[in-house]
Protein backbone atom coordinates (compact mmCIF):
# COMPACT_ATOMS: atom_id res chain seq x y z
CA UNK A 1 0.00 0.00 0.00
CA UNK A 2 1.11 3.32 -0.63
CA UNK A 3 0.91 6.45 -2.70
CA UNK A 4 2.56 7.63 -6.14
CA UNK A 5 3.16 11.05 -5.74
CA UNK A 6 3.75 13.60 -8.56
CA UNK A 7 5.33 17.15 -9.60
CA UNK A 8 8.52 18.79 -8.04
CA UNK A 9 6.84 20.67 -4.70
CA UNK A 10 5.02 17.22 -3.01
CA UNK A 11 7.93 15.07 -3.73
CA UNK A 12 10.56 17.42 -2.70
CA UNK A 13 9.09 18.21 0.47
CA UNK A 14 7.94 14.69 1.22
CA UNK A 15 12.05 14.13 0.82
CA UNK A 16 12.51 17.23 3.17
CA UNK A 17 9.99 16.13 5.62
CA UNK A 18 11.40 12.63 5.69
CA UNK A 19 7.91 10.99 6.93
CA UNK A 20 7.38 8.37 3.76
CA UNK A 21 9.45 6.10 3.01
CA UNK A 22 10.76 6.35 -0.69
CA UNK A 23 10.19 3.01 -2.50
CA UNK A 24 11.39 4.57 -6.25
CA UNK A 25 11.84 7.48 -7.87
CA UNK A 26 10.32 8.30 -11.44
CA UNK A 27 11.48 10.42 -13.73
CA UNK A 28 10.24 10.94 -17.80
CA UNK A 29 13.00 10.70 -20.04
CA UNK A 30 11.96 13.67 -21.46
CA UNK A 31 12.52 16.35 -18.91
CA UNK A 32 15.51 17.74 -17.71
CA UNK A 33 17.20 17.60 -14.60
CA UNK A 34 17.81 21.05 -14.68
CA UNK A 35 15.48 22.67 -11.64
CA UNK A 36 15.25 19.07 -9.89
CA UNK A 37 19.58 18.51 -8.79
CA UNK A 38 18.26 19.36 -4.97
CA UNK A 39 15.55 17.05 -5.21
CA UNK A 40 17.56 14.61 -6.73
CA UNK A 41 20.42 14.19 -4.76
CA UNK A 42 18.05 14.04 -1.05
CA UNK A 43 16.45 10.78 -2.97
CA UNK A 44 19.93 9.22 -4.07
CA UNK A 45 21.53 10.02 -0.31
CA UNK A 46 18.14 8.33 1.34
CA UNK A 47 18.94 5.74 -1.32
CA UNK A 48 16.00 5.73 -3.09
CA UNK A 49 15.99 3.79 -6.52
CA UNK A 50 15.47 5.76 -9.59
CA UNK A 51 14.11 4.71 -12.79
CA UNK A 52 14.06 6.68 -16.06
CA UNK A 53 10.53 6.32 -17.93
CA UNK A 54 8.86 6.55 -21.31
CA UNK A 55 6.22 9.92 -21.12
CA UNK A 56 3.34 7.25 -21.39
CA UNK A 57 4.16 5.91 -18.46
CA UNK A 58 3.32 8.89 -17.08
CA UNK A 59 0.39 9.20 -18.51
CA UNK A 60 -1.12 6.34 -18.16
CA UNK A 61 -0.81 6.41 -14.64
CA UNK A 62 -1.68 10.01 -13.96
CA UNK A 63 -3.54 10.87 -16.84
CA UNK A 64 -3.64 14.92 -17.34
CA UNK A 65 -2.25 15.91 -13.74
CA UNK A 66 0.11 18.02 -13.66
CA UNK A 67 2.96 15.67 -12.54
CA UNK A 68 6.27 17.59 -14.13
CA UNK A 69 7.68 14.41 -15.27
CA UNK A 70 8.25 13.35 -12.02
CA UNK A 71 6.61 10.79 -9.80
CA UNK A 72 7.38 8.81 -6.62
CA UNK A 73 6.34 5.25 -5.07
CA UNK A 74 6.17 6.60 -1.69
CA UNK A 75 4.11 4.76 1.93
CA UNK A 76 1.06 6.76 2.94
CA UNK A 77 1.68 10.01 4.89
CA UNK A 78 1.58 8.84 8.82
CA UNK A 79 -1.30 10.07 10.57
CA UNK A 80 -0.86 11.76 13.97
CA UNK A 81 -3.59 12.67 16.76
CA UNK A 82 -5.01 15.74 18.59
CA UNK A 83 -2.66 15.01 21.46
CA UNK A 84 0.24 15.24 19.08
CA UNK A 85 -0.77 18.27 17.99
CA UNK A 86 -1.65 19.94 20.86
CA UNK A 87 2.15 19.17 22.03
CA UNK A 88 3.24 20.16 19.56
CA UNK A 89 1.42 23.68 20.52
CA UNK A 90 3.34 23.32 23.10
CA UNK A 91 6.44 22.78 22.26
CA UNK A 92 6.52 25.96 19.84
CA UNK A 93 5.40 27.97 23.23
CA UNK A 94 2.57 29.39 20.92
CA UNK A 95 -1.27 29.80 21.44
CA UNK A 96 -2.13 26.57 19.87
CA UNK A 97 -4.28 26.91 16.63
CA UNK A 98 -5.57 23.76 15.23
CA UNK A 99 -7.50 24.01 12.20
CA UNK A 100 -10.85 21.61 11.76
CA UNK A 101 -12.10 20.57 8.68
CA UNK A 102 -16.03 19.80 8.11
CA UNK A 103 -17.37 18.70 4.54
CA UNK A 104 -14.09 20.13 2.30
CA UNK A 105 -14.61 17.27 0.08
CA UNK A 106 -12.54 18.94 -2.98
CA UNK A 107 -9.17 18.40 -3.31
CA UNK A 108 -8.21 21.38 -4.70
CA UNK A 109 -9.76 23.60 -1.56
CA UNK A 110 -8.30 20.77 1.01
CA UNK A 111 -4.92 21.66 -0.91
CA UNK A 112 -5.28 24.97 -0.69
CA UNK A 113 -6.25 25.31 2.95
CA UNK A 114 -3.37 23.19 4.09
CA UNK A 115 -1.12 25.34 2.02
CA UNK A 116 -2.66 28.63 4.25
CA UNK A 117 -2.32 26.90 7.06
CA UNK A 118 1.65 26.14 6.97
CA UNK A 119 1.92 29.40 6.17
CA UNK A 120 0.26 30.61 8.94
CA UNK A 121 1.42 28.62 11.63
CA UNK A 122 -1.61 25.99 12.06
CA UNK A 123 -0.12 23.40 14.30
CA UNK A 124 -2.37 20.61 12.73
CA UNK A 125 -5.48 19.71 11.00
CA UNK A 126 -8.38 17.83 12.25
CA UNK A 127 -10.30 16.01 9.78
CA UNK A 128 -13.22 13.46 9.79
CA UNK A 129 -13.36 10.14 8.79
CA UNK A 130 -16.16 10.59 6.03
CA UNK A 131 -17.08 14.04 4.13
CA UNK A 132 -13.46 14.60 3.83
CA UNK A 133 -11.48 14.11 0.74
CA UNK A 134 -8.56 11.77 1.54
CA UNK A 135 -4.96 12.96 2.10
CA UNK A 136 -3.92 11.87 -1.90
CA UNK A 137 -1.34 12.94 -3.99
CA UNK A 138 -3.97 15.16 -5.70
CA UNK A 139 -4.09 16.83 -2.42
CA UNK A 140 -0.53 17.17 -1.64
CA UNK A 141 -0.08 18.77 -5.22
CA UNK A 142 -2.84 21.69 -4.73
CA UNK A 143 -1.06 22.13 -1.51
CA UNK A 144 2.27 22.65 -3.10
CA UNK A 145 3.76 19.53 -0.91
CA UNK A 146 2.69 21.68 2.21
CA UNK A 147 0.79 18.46 2.89
CA UNK A 148 4.23 16.53 3.70
CA UNK A 149 4.81 19.30 6.53
CA UNK A 150 1.62 19.33 8.27
CA UNK A 151 0.21 17.01 10.99
CA UNK A 152 -3.10 15.50 10.95
CA UNK A 153 -5.98 13.73 12.85
CA UNK A 154 -8.43 11.95 11.01
CA UNK A 155 -11.41 11.43 13.82
CA UNK A 156 -14.39 9.34 13.91
CA UNK A 157 -16.38 12.11 15.44
CA UNK A 158 -15.14 15.72 14.65
CA UNK A 159 -18.10 16.83 17.22
CA UNK A 160 -16.52 14.71 20.11
CA UNK A 161 -12.63 15.77 19.12
CA UNK A 162 -13.75 19.15 19.70
CA UNK A 163 -15.51 19.01 22.37
CA UNK A 164 -12.21 17.01 23.88
CA UNK A 165 -10.10 19.77 22.77
CA UNK A 166 -12.62 22.09 24.89
CA UNK A 167 -11.97 20.44 27.77
CA UNK A 168 -8.24 20.91 26.99
CA UNK A 169 -8.72 23.70 27.16
CA UNK A 170 -8.60 25.75 23.61
CA UNK A 171 -11.40 27.35 21.99
CA UNK A 172 -13.66 26.33 19.09
CA UNK A 173 -14.47 28.96 16.45
CA UNK A 174 -16.84 28.00 13.61
CA UNK A 175 -16.87 30.05 10.11
CA UNK A 176 -20.43 30.52 9.43
CA UNK A 177 -21.58 32.51 6.86
CA UNK A 178 -25.12 33.58 7.97
CA UNK A 179 -22.97 34.65 11.43
CA UNK A 180 -23.71 37.96 12.25
CA UNK A 181 -19.72 38.34 14.53
CA UNK A 182 -17.50 39.82 11.95
CA UNK A 183 -14.24 37.95 12.06
CA UNK A 184 -12.19 40.58 13.76
CA UNK A 185 -14.67 41.11 16.77
CA UNK A 186 -13.57 37.69 17.94
CA UNK A 187 -10.13 37.81 20.26
CA UNK A 188 -7.84 35.14 18.91
CA UNK A 189 -5.37 36.01 21.68
CA UNK A 190 -6.66 32.01 22.95
CA UNK A 191 -5.60 28.61 22.12
CA UNK A 192 -7.73 27.82 19.64
CA UNK A 193 -9.50 25.83 17.25
CA UNK A 194 -11.03 27.17 14.07
CA UNK A 195 -13.47 24.88 11.88
CA UNK A 196 -14.09 25.74 8.24
CA UNK A 197 -16.74 23.97 6.64
CA UNK A 198 -17.47 22.77 3.22
CA UNK A 199 -18.54 25.34 0.26
CA UNK A 200 -22.13 25.37 -0.22
CA UNK A 201 -23.56 23.57 3.18
CA UNK A 202 -21.18 24.83 5.35
CA UNK A 203 -20.93 23.36 8.76
CA UNK A 204 -23.04 20.55 9.81
CA UNK A 205 -25.57 21.76 12.56
CA UNK A 206 -23.87 19.55 15.34
CA UNK A 207 -20.92 20.55 14.64
CA UNK A 208 -22.16 24.11 14.59
CA UNK A 209 -23.62 24.25 17.79
CA UNK A 210 -20.32 22.95 19.56
CA UNK A 211 -18.29 25.67 18.69
CA UNK A 212 -18.01 28.66 21.22
CA UNK A 213 -18.23 31.67 19.03
CA UNK A 214 -19.30 31.64 15.14
CA UNK A 215 -17.75 34.10 13.03
CA UNK A 216 -18.01 35.33 9.56
CA UNK A 217 -16.08 37.43 7.07
CA UNK A 218 -18.04 40.65 6.14
CA UNK A 219 -19.15 41.27 2.32
CA UNK A 220 -20.23 43.58 -0.06
CA UNK A 221 -22.57 41.14 -2.15
CA UNK A 222 -25.72 39.70 0.55
CA UNK A 223 -25.34 36.19 -0.57
CA UNK A 224 -21.71 34.32 0.62
CA UNK A 225 -19.75 34.17 -2.52
CA UNK A 226 -16.24 33.27 -0.83
CA UNK A 227 -14.61 29.95 -1.78
CA UNK A 228 -14.14 27.96 1.51
CA UNK A 229 -10.43 27.77 1.27
CA UNK A 230 -10.87 31.16 0.77
CA UNK A 231 -12.82 32.11 3.81
CA UNK A 232 -10.57 29.62 5.55
CA UNK A 233 -7.33 32.10 4.25
CA UNK A 234 -9.04 35.43 5.86
CA UNK A 235 -9.94 33.91 9.30
CA UNK A 236 -6.21 32.33 9.71
CA UNK A 237 -4.75 35.91 8.59
CA UNK A 238 -7.06 37.49 10.86
CA UNK A 239 -5.77 35.34 14.00
CA UNK A 240 -1.60 35.86 12.87
CA UNK A 241 -2.49 39.40 12.30
CA UNK A 242 -4.38 39.86 16.09
CA UNK A 243 -1.53 37.37 17.66
CA UNK A 244 1.13 39.84 16.04
CA UNK A 245 0.40 42.50 18.31
CA UNK B 1 -16.81 36.08 -32.50
CA UNK B 2 -18.06 34.86 -28.92
CA UNK B 3 -17.58 32.47 -26.01
CA UNK B 4 -18.98 29.68 -24.82
CA UNK B 5 -19.93 29.12 -21.29
CA UNK B 6 -20.74 26.67 -19.00
CA UNK B 7 -21.72 26.12 -15.86
CA UNK B 8 -24.99 26.77 -13.89
CA UNK B 9 -22.96 29.69 -11.85
CA UNK B 10 -21.04 31.68 -14.77
CA UNK B 11 -24.43 31.56 -16.93
CA UNK B 12 -26.92 32.28 -14.52
CA UNK B 13 -24.43 35.33 -13.38
CA UNK B 14 -24.58 36.54 -16.93
CA UNK B 15 -28.28 36.33 -17.92
CA UNK B 16 -28.77 38.34 -14.61
CA UNK B 17 -26.05 40.80 -15.37
CA UNK B 18 -27.43 41.72 -18.70
CA UNK B 19 -23.98 42.49 -20.26
CA UNK B 20 -23.72 39.38 -22.85
CA UNK B 21 -25.76 38.53 -25.88
CA UNK B 22 -27.28 35.23 -25.40
CA UNK B 23 -27.23 33.29 -28.95
CA UNK B 24 -28.51 29.67 -27.64
CA UNK B 25 -28.61 27.76 -24.04
CA UNK B 26 -27.77 24.00 -24.85
CA UNK B 27 -28.67 21.71 -22.15
CA UNK B 28 -27.72 18.21 -21.74
CA UNK B 29 -31.05 15.49 -22.10
CA UNK B 30 -29.28 13.74 -18.64
CA UNK B 31 -29.91 16.66 -16.90
CA UNK B 32 -33.12 17.71 -14.88
CA UNK B 33 -34.30 20.77 -14.85
CA UNK B 34 -34.64 20.60 -11.06
CA UNK B 35 -32.52 23.01 -9.69
CA UNK B 36 -32.16 25.62 -12.76
CA UNK B 37 -35.54 27.08 -12.69
CA UNK B 38 -34.64 30.45 -12.39
CA UNK B 39 -32.28 30.31 -15.17
CA UNK B 40 -34.49 28.66 -17.54
CA UNK B 41 -37.24 31.24 -16.76
CA UNK B 42 -34.00 34.25 -17.11
CA UNK B 43 -33.00 32.81 -20.60
CA UNK B 44 -36.79 32.47 -22.16
CA UNK B 45 -37.41 35.94 -20.86
CA UNK B 46 -34.75 37.03 -22.45
CA UNK B 47 -35.69 35.07 -25.92
CA UNK B 48 -32.50 33.06 -26.16
CA UNK B 49 -33.44 29.82 -27.96
CA UNK B 50 -32.71 26.72 -25.93
CA UNK B 51 -31.40 22.97 -27.36
CA UNK B 52 -31.13 19.97 -25.39
CA UNK B 53 -28.58 18.17 -26.68
CA UNK B 54 -26.92 14.90 -25.62
CA UNK B 55 -24.17 14.36 -23.44
CA UNK B 56 -21.46 13.42 -26.12
CA UNK B 57 -22.02 16.91 -27.57
CA UNK B 58 -20.87 18.53 -24.12
CA UNK B 59 -17.87 15.75 -24.01
CA UNK B 60 -16.78 17.05 -27.30
CA UNK B 61 -16.90 20.75 -26.64
CA UNK B 62 -15.89 20.96 -23.19
CA UNK B 63 -13.71 17.98 -22.44
CA UNK B 64 -13.51 17.45 -19.00
CA UNK B 65 -15.22 20.60 -17.94
CA UNK B 66 -17.01 20.98 -15.05
CA UNK B 67 -20.29 21.55 -17.42
CA UNK B 68 -22.93 20.79 -15.06
CA UNK B 69 -24.86 19.42 -18.47
CA UNK B 70 -25.17 23.44 -19.18
CA UNK B 71 -24.24 25.56 -21.78
CA UNK B 72 -24.62 28.85 -23.70
CA UNK B 73 -23.05 30.50 -26.46
CA UNK B 74 -23.11 34.53 -25.59
CA UNK B 75 -21.08 37.32 -26.98
CA UNK B 76 -17.99 38.35 -25.93
CA UNK B 77 -17.77 39.89 -22.06
CA UNK B 78 -17.56 43.91 -22.67
CA UNK B 79 -14.50 45.44 -21.54
CA UNK B 80 -14.37 48.62 -19.41
CA UNK B 81 -11.66 51.17 -19.03
CA UNK B 82 -10.09 53.00 -15.75
CA UNK B 83 -12.46 55.88 -16.43
CA UNK B 84 -15.12 54.29 -16.18
CA UNK B 85 -13.98 52.29 -13.21
CA UNK B 86 -12.81 54.85 -11.57
CA UNK B 87 -16.31 56.71 -12.01
CA UNK B 88 -18.13 53.49 -10.41
CA UNK B 89 -15.87 54.03 -7.93
CA UNK B 90 -17.49 57.54 -7.07
CA UNK B 91 -20.75 56.33 -7.74
CA UNK B 92 -20.55 54.16 -4.99
CA UNK B 93 -19.60 56.86 -2.60
CA UNK B 94 -16.56 55.02 -1.54
CA UNK B 95 -12.89 54.98 -1.61
CA UNK B 96 -11.65 53.46 -4.59
CA UNK B 97 -10.84 49.71 -4.40
CA UNK B 98 -8.75 48.67 -8.28
CA UNK B 99 -7.24 46.07 -8.38
CA UNK B 100 -4.92 45.52 -10.64
CA UNK B 101 -2.91 41.83 -11.90
CA UNK B 102 0.62 41.25 -13.29
CA UNK B 103 1.48 38.25 -14.33
CA UNK B 104 -1.63 36.12 -13.41
CA UNK B 105 -1.51 33.23 -15.97
CA UNK B 106 -3.06 30.40 -14.25
CA UNK B 107 -7.14 30.82 -14.92
CA UNK B 108 -8.32 29.12 -11.62
CA UNK B 109 -5.77 32.01 -9.90
CA UNK B 110 -7.56 34.49 -11.93
CA UNK B 111 -11.18 33.26 -11.06
CA UNK B 112 -10.43 32.97 -7.73
CA UNK B 113 -8.73 36.50 -7.20
CA UNK B 114 -12.34 37.80 -9.20
CA UNK B 115 -14.59 36.00 -7.26
CA UNK B 116 -12.97 37.56 -4.16
CA UNK B 117 -12.85 40.91 -5.38
CA UNK B 118 -16.23 40.80 -6.58
CA UNK B 119 -17.13 39.79 -2.97
CA UNK B 120 -15.14 42.42 -0.99
CA UNK B 121 -16.49 45.37 -2.99
CA UNK B 122 -13.53 45.68 -5.45
CA UNK B 123 -14.88 48.47 -8.37
CA UNK B 124 -12.70 46.92 -11.49
CA UNK B 125 -9.90 45.17 -12.37
CA UNK B 126 -7.24 45.71 -14.48
CA UNK B 127 -4.73 43.86 -16.93
CA UNK B 128 -2.21 43.83 -18.78
CA UNK B 129 -2.99 42.86 -22.41
CA UNK B 130 0.02 40.35 -21.70
CA UNK B 131 0.90 38.42 -19.36
CA UNK B 132 -2.60 37.40 -18.17
CA UNK B 133 -5.03 34.83 -18.89
CA UNK B 134 -7.54 35.72 -21.18
CA UNK B 135 -10.83 36.41 -20.16
CA UNK B 136 -12.46 33.01 -20.77
CA UNK B 137 -15.50 31.19 -19.73
CA UNK B 138 -12.85 28.72 -17.46
CA UNK B 139 -12.34 31.73 -15.96
CA UNK B 140 -15.90 32.73 -15.39
CA UNK B 141 -16.35 29.01 -13.85
CA UNK B 142 -13.70 29.53 -11.39
CA UNK B 143 -14.97 32.96 -10.36
CA UNK B 144 -18.74 30.99 -9.97
CA UNK B 145 -19.68 33.48 -12.34
CA UNK B 146 -18.52 36.33 -10.45
CA UNK B 147 -16.61 37.22 -13.51
CA UNK B 148 -20.31 38.11 -15.32
CA UNK B 149 -20.31 41.28 -12.65
CA UNK B 150 -16.70 42.47 -12.54
CA UNK B 151 -15.17 45.67 -14.50
CA UNK B 152 -12.27 45.05 -16.45
CA UNK B 153 -9.69 47.00 -18.14
CA UNK B 154 -7.17 45.79 -20.41
CA UNK B 155 -4.17 47.51 -20.90
CA UNK B 156 -1.25 47.48 -23.52
CA UNK B 157 1.07 48.90 -20.36
CA UNK B 158 0.58 48.13 -16.73
CA UNK B 159 2.76 50.93 -15.71
CA UNK B 160 1.18 53.66 -17.64
CA UNK B 161 -2.25 52.54 -16.14
CA UNK B 162 -0.96 52.96 -12.60
CA UNK B 163 0.62 56.56 -13.32
CA UNK B 164 -2.54 57.57 -15.12
CA UNK B 165 -4.26 55.95 -11.95
CA UNK B 166 -1.61 57.93 -9.05
CA UNK B 167 -2.61 60.91 -11.02
CA UNK B 168 -6.11 60.68 -10.68
CA UNK B 169 -4.85 61.13 -6.53
CA UNK B 170 -5.49 57.05 -5.95
CA UNK B 171 -2.37 55.17 -4.31
CA UNK B 172 -0.88 52.20 -5.74
CA UNK B 173 0.07 49.47 -3.45
CA UNK B 174 2.20 46.31 -4.29
CA UNK B 175 2.04 43.00 -3.23
CA UNK B 176 6.03 41.72 -3.04
CA UNK B 177 6.80 38.59 -0.67
CA UNK B 178 9.94 40.49 -0.06
CA UNK B 179 8.70 43.00 1.25
CA UNK B 180 9.65 44.09 5.00
CA UNK B 181 6.31 45.98 5.06
CA UNK B 182 3.81 44.19 7.56
CA UNK B 183 0.07 44.46 5.45
CA UNK B 184 -1.53 45.17 8.50
CA UNK B 185 0.76 48.16 9.22
CA UNK B 186 -0.27 50.39 5.67
CA UNK B 187 -2.99 52.69 5.99
CA UNK B 188 -5.77 51.76 3.34
CA UNK B 189 -7.92 54.25 4.07
CA UNK B 190 -7.10 55.90 0.72
CA UNK B 191 -8.20 55.78 -2.69
CA UNK B 192 -6.05 52.80 -3.82
CA UNK B 193 -5.15 49.89 -6.20
CA UNK B 194 -3.88 47.04 -5.16
CA UNK B 195 -1.57 44.88 -7.48
CA UNK B 196 -1.03 41.10 -7.06
CA UNK B 197 1.87 39.41 -9.28
CA UNK B 198 1.96 36.05 -10.33
CA UNK B 199 2.90 33.38 -8.47
CA UNK B 200 6.88 32.41 -8.56
CA UNK B 201 7.65 35.17 -10.10
CA UNK B 202 5.66 38.25 -8.22
CA UNK B 203 5.43 41.47 -9.44
CA UNK B 204 7.85 42.98 -12.75
CA UNK B 205 10.63 45.06 -11.12
CA UNK B 206 9.11 48.15 -13.11
CA UNK B 207 5.34 47.10 -12.06
CA UNK B 208 6.99 47.01 -8.63
CA UNK B 209 9.02 50.20 -8.70
CA UNK B 210 5.67 52.32 -9.62
CA UNK B 211 4.21 51.10 -6.52
CA UNK B 212 3.92 53.70 -3.90
CA UNK B 213 4.12 51.20 -1.23
CA UNK B 214 4.64 47.31 -0.86
CA UNK B 215 3.31 45.15 1.60
CA UNK B 216 4.00 41.74 2.43
CA UNK B 217 1.63 38.93 4.51
CA UNK B 218 3.90 37.71 7.63
CA UNK B 219 4.72 33.87 7.33
CA UNK B 220 5.43 31.40 9.87
CA UNK B 221 7.89 29.50 7.00
CA UNK B 222 10.30 31.63 5.76
CA UNK B 223 9.58 31.07 2.20
CA UNK B 224 6.87 32.66 0.32
CA UNK B 225 4.87 29.67 0.26
CA UNK B 226 1.11 31.47 -0.02
CA UNK B 227 -0.44 31.01 -3.11
CA UNK B 228 -0.95 34.13 -5.36
CA UNK B 229 -4.81 33.79 -4.95
CA UNK B 230 -4.48 33.60 -1.08
CA UNK B 231 -2.20 36.14 -0.35
CA UNK B 232 -4.28 38.73 -2.74
CA UNK B 233 -7.30 37.69 -0.85
CA UNK B 234 -6.06 38.23 2.46
CA UNK B 235 -4.59 41.36 1.50
CA UNK B 236 -8.07 42.76 -0.19
CA UNK B 237 -9.44 41.02 3.59
CA UNK B 238 -6.95 43.43 5.39
CA UNK B 239 -8.12 46.38 3.14
CA UNK B 240 -11.72 46.38 4.01
CA UNK B 241 -10.95 45.31 7.79
CA UNK B 242 -9.71 48.72 7.99
CA UNK B 243 -12.38 50.54 6.21
CA UNK B 244 -14.87 49.15 8.01
CA UNK B 245 -13.56 50.69 11.24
Amino acid sequence: MGDLLYGIHPIYEALLAGRREFRRLYISKSRRIKGIETLFELARAGGTPVQYKAPDYFKSRLGDSVHQGLAAQVSELPLSDERAILKKAETDSALPLILGLDGIVDPQNLGSLVRTALAMGVHGIILPKTRAAPLSPAVSKASAGAMEHMLFARVANLVAALQRLKKAGLWVVGSHAGSQNAVDQADFNVGLVLVIGGEGKGLRPLVRKTCDYLVCVPQKTGIDSLNAAVAGAMIMYEVTRQRRK
